[in-house]
């Protein structure tokens, strides 16, 4: 397909550049920094431009893969008459409505600017306000990936409040892990076998099969120590025994 | 080494398989009831028993890998004079003074029955009373993993804690995630690659390097959002604000 991409961060470099590899004709590149539009742009072939007046090639998509709070901004400057759909999670695909067919093309996944993410089963999640996009959306994302879903407003929404419990929340308790450990002279590097053994578990088993600990033992005079070594940090202590409630809540 | 081996549970067995794998001399095991007993002995071809009296067998080092909470009356009813070790994360070594030689033996993995786990680089934590009974604990966890290490009871009641929060608490994380999920019709199988893609960060770097997410953004539209969709749930309400102002303070 012919593809314009907006954006050169993370997501829109990845993405490119998984798109140019996969062989579709990235026509256009846009970024409001001239070099990094240029940079990208070398790399997967296209033309570089930091004027969003330029984007007026025909093509079959044009990627808006630019933070959240300006994809509205940008859609509404882009006069080219063609599929339009941003990489948001967590933005609902009406703020794109100022164009005829419109959808999104979500890749979930944290995406770093030198690494090449694992493609083949990298879940992209589509959407579009009509039958034929939606189709061809389905067709961009099988070329990118074996593992694509067409997923509504509402859905793509629950998933990205769903990965910052997973994901953002779950990092910072890790970073809480190494604050503690620090405290007493040791490394984070000796909890690492257990954290990677026990994500391992949920790629077979439900989490809720596979809890283990104090709470869910109802294991009172563990938590009450934890509680005591926690006793100087009210944030902490607040935190555990939010968890240890939850936990004991879901399992009882 | 000689070794006598009190417990049949997860720990036991484990630990049990590996010593004899690495042709230690497993002497006695003890459980509660004799034919778990008799199944691990079997194992590795030790003796079994359910009486803690018949536990008389000279050895090196006698290995108590029962449940914390009756670790303390199980080591008072045994009379072999020896290095008597716990294999706790939590309890002190205190408990243990009944005998003139003590200490703990702490492999820091969550073990399974059935799955055999790495134990190469699998982390085991020694302390003891005395420098000659800490020597001969050393030599017994290097036998079993290359990953062994000096860690006094204070250190170790830390590194519990600090599990607490990277593998029970954020287990339980992703069982919310799920169950956000559920409520959607959508399978947490979509998030399983970012949750796999962001543990192997935490291999590379710090979890304080590689935080994203809206609350490190300060990103204020999203988690009013995000909030908006947990409205009618109190509990997970109060967990994303907590979490937000944690990670906000943090990285301020």
């Amino acid at each position: 397909m012919k593809i314009t991409l907006i954006g050169s961060g993370r997501l829109a470099t990845q993405l490119g550049k998984r798109l140019f590899q996969q062989e579709h004709d990235i026509i256009q590149v846009f970024s409001r920094s001239l070099s990094n539009a240029e940079k990208l742009a070398e790399l997967i072939q296209a033309k570089a431009t930091n004027d969003l007046s330029e984007i007026n090639q025909p093509c079959d998509v044009c990627i808006i893969a630019v933070k959240d709070d300006v994809i509205e901004e940008v859609a509404e400057q882009i006069k080219v008459d063609t599929l339009v759909v941003h990489t948001s999670g967590s933005v609902s695909t009406n703020v794109l409505d100022s164009h005829k067919k419109y959808g999104s093309f979500y890749p979930l996944q944290s995406f770093s600017m030198n690494q090449t993410p694992e493609w083949e089963d990298l879940p992209v999640l589509v959407h579009a306000n009509n039958e034929s996009s939606l189709n061809r959306l389905q067709r961009l994302a099988k070329s990118i990936s074996k593992n694509f879903h067409i997923v509504n407003n509402e859905q793509r929404k629950q998933l990205h409040l769903a990965a910052v419990f997973a994901n953002n929340f779950s990092n910072h308790l890790f970073l809480i892990a190494e604050n503690l450990l620090k405290e007493k002279d040791l490394s984070l590097d000796l909890l690492k076998p257990l954290i990677i053994e026990s994500v391992k578990k949920i790629e077979q088993a439900s989490p809720k099969t596979i809890q283990t600990g104090p709470a869910i033992r109802n294991d009172q005079k563990t938590i009450e120590r934890h509680l005591n070594q926690l006793s100087e940090n009210k944030q902490l202590t607040t935190l555990y025994k939010l968890f240890t409630e939850m936990i004991q809540t879901e399992y009882k």
